[in-house]
């Protein structure tokens, strides 16, 4: 196991050379555009998994795009590690905002990254962090020191709610039986402050359409005697805020867990700078719920987001219309407790009783999970914890993530048994945004902490 | 002149023909994309206003899209009418909706139009009632009636708010000296109830853009903490309008022209069915400002309508995300008194004023114009009145459009004299919207009646 920082020196340009490979296809499973290119990403994986020796390596087909399962048992006695990862990635959109090709992989350095970022659509998230699993279970296959069992699970619809991994996860309980599972897909505070994601939030994602005359109208001939689909969609979404930034969704905060004063304090404590984080966004002022600090509504607050809005003329110059229909695409973040069905019917309830006779408005949930949190006293994570102590020669903090892996619920109920969340990105790798990069030595640094994250785990098993 | 029925009858399937031949050329003065076609179009007006007979035509440079000048002089003694339309044609979008290529015209037959209408962009509006004039010239020259002197000035950036006529028309106030501007760029009632459009509204048509943090945000990172600009740009596009749907920015009512009792309920008068109304547009209930009737809300009262909406992800699926920037496209109605530059002014001062510190908003002005009222009292009302009378044996109904030429009032101002607004299209004909159509019947009524107005407005000038 010692030997894994001379291997990682040794094998250093591979590693970089194999993921640049596969940040080259661009599987954005949100766009069907790029299907075959999804499915070739799933089949790249596949080579991968064999190559780093696991026994079993299948693509298994599901009503959607396949997941990628593969798996190495050494001793059915012995504990085992799930792997969970995704190939899939976001929409590069708005392209003309990147500096580079999403799609052709570049390594410059930053501020952050003196010594180099991967800049490239899903380098961080999630093929970069994703294949360091890959790379560390190469590792310890190659030095036959592989600890204890390990299983990978890689799905290519996470970027659009997982929709077949529930359908996939109840039809396998057996093949994906586990003592544990692994999933590198969330960030930590900084180089020099290794962090470990203790909670998720839940989402709920819905569509709405906002209807009024059954076609475009000239604005000078119908202007102010027919209601505008759009000024009409403008006031229902900003009436889901109040004064307060506080959602008005009834029944919304019912179930919303409270932490104590205890906990809130103890949050507070993470190193944060304020200055930094409006410098860095370029912003004069944060906002949001009145009575939170910033890290408070991005974490243990649910929030309630508009992700896209259009409707009527956007073209160049100018068209005096009234559109026929609106649209927003909505999502809202929930804590635990929160129940993301129970969450999207009562905004469909609230959000079509918000809409005047004028009009007549469709919503349409998208997707959801549950929100999740790990307890920093299991086995799983006090085994992290000490794998980035021997790393990064810091105690990691466990900080709750605003993020959602919905199907992380999804895993504890249908296979009963936790997941340990070790991310290695930063918040500015900008995963979601143009310019999506992850540092070098960050992707060498988590495949140089995941063997340790095997050697605890299955020691403290024992 | 009593032989314009039978001239009309005889060269029919000609005057159609030509029109379908302009409509084929897309002349879209918003997107640049069509820059050729435009100019294609206009030098194609050129070639028909010389075959009609016009002695002079030439086609003048602006620092825009040209203007098409014609003239006939017969005698400078006799008065000059100045004829004024446009040859160029809003967007097509959204394309989907309509249901035959917008420039491929085809004929079809609608309940209000039984002898078939003609299906194009720019059918209506404005290339079919601008050629109407071009075909009334002809008939008067190539059969000597014509009583007096016409002129023609023909521009194609009207879509984009007239942009560079204002600057032709400063330059040329010999050549376009005239006694009554005439234009068909207006609708009337019904086919069995003629109207004169003796109104106009204003308009101030702005672009806002909304910006917050620097760069697309991941929503579960930031959602909750940083200020979404889509968000933003709802509840400050939504406080535009109070609880009775008056405009809310200070001082925009000030000069706002109020009718008097006796005015209103003339206006009450117009034959008008809001069931008929409604049903046209498939909606439950029409919407507006408290304390007026849907015909004074789309006429003498000002409004503001959001035109366009984007920002963040529109695309398929679903991309959580906090966009950097929102934008709308917003335009005010204006009635006589208000003065477009003032209230631009206005709504800039006041949509910056709503911003939180945590986004900046950036207002441009687009393009606006006055409001216009012609008094019925002019010669050269009459003279419509009385050329209607003639055609369609009924009196024309004076009445106010909602819909904006903003050159009209720049007429007034820059050439002295008034215009009259003989519309021959109908509201249903959906101009500015997919499927815009302009009856057959239509088309040649407006050839039919518009040599009348040569006739009584020379007779009423002596």
């Amino acid at each position: 196991m010692e030997n894994i920082a001379s291997y990682i020196k040794e094998h250093k340009s591979r590693f970089i050379d194999e993921l640049i490979d596969l940040l080259k296809i661009p599987s954005v499973s949100a766009d069907s555009a790029y299907s075959q290119d999804v499915w070739n990403t799933a089949k790249a994986i596949e080579v991968k998994l064999q190559e780093a020796g696991c026994d079993l390596v299948e693509i298994c087909e599901t009503p959607g795009y396949p997941v990628v399962y593969a798996e190495k048992i050494i001793d059915p006695e012995l504990p085992t590690v799930l792997v969970y990862g995704h190939y899939d990635v976001q929409p590069p959109d708005p392209v003309s905002l990147w500096t580079s090709d999403p799609f052709e992989p570049i390594i410059k350095k930053t501020e952050l990254h003196p010594e180099g970022a991967i800049f490239a659509r899903g380098a961080c998230d999630d093929k970069g962090q994703m294949y360091m699993h890959v790379k560390a279970v190469e590792f310890m296959i190659k030095n036959n020191c592989l600890p204890c069992n390990v299983k990978f699970m890689i799905e290519g619809e996470e970027e659009v709610g997982s929709a077949n991994l529930g359908w996939f996860v109840e039809r396998n309980h057996d093949k994906l039986k586990n003592d544990v599972i692994l999933i590198s897909d969330t960030g930590m505070i900084a180089n020099d402050t290794p962090s470990i994601t203790t909670g998720l939030r839940g989402l709920s994602y819905v569509e709405v359409e906002v209807t009024g005359p059954n076609r475009d109208l000239h604005s000078g001939l119908y202007g102010g005697a027919v209601a505008n689909p759009i000024n009409i969609l403008t006031k229902m979404i900003a009436s889901l805020h109040d004064e307060n930034n506080h959602i008005t969704i009834p029944g919304f905060y019912d179930k919303v867990e409270e932490l104590s004063i205890e906990e809130r304090a103890a949050m507070a404590e993470a190193p944060f700078s304020l200055d930094a984080y409006k410098n860095a966004l370029n912003i004069k002022d944060v906002y949001g719920e009145k009575g939170y600090s910033t890290n408070e509504r991005n974490s243990i607050r649910p929030t309630l987001d508009v992700n896209g809005i259009w409707g009527g003329y956007i073209g160049e110059g100018a068209k005096t219309v009234i559109a026929s229909k609106a649209h927003a695409k909505i999502s809202m973040r929930l804590v635990p407790d929160q129940d993301w069905k129970e969450i999207t019917t009562l905004f469909k309830k609230h959000f079509e009783s918000l809409a005047p006779e004028a009009v007549t408005v469709k919503v349409t949930p998208h997707h959801g999970g549950q929100a999740y949190v790990t307890p920093i006293e299991s086995i799983g994570y006090q085994a992290a914890s000490k794998a980035y102590e021997k790393t990064f020669s810091k105690t990691p903090i466990p900080q709750r993530s605003g993020g959602s892996i919905p199907i992380v619920a999804l895993f504890e109920k249908e296979l009963e048994s936790k997941t340990i969340l070790m991310g290695f990105g930063l918040d500015s790798d900008a995963i979601h945004s143009p310019n999506e990069h992850f540092g070098i030595w960050n992707y060498l640094k988590g495949i140089e902490t995941i063997p340790y994250f095997y050697k605890y785990f299955t020691e403290l098993s024992k």
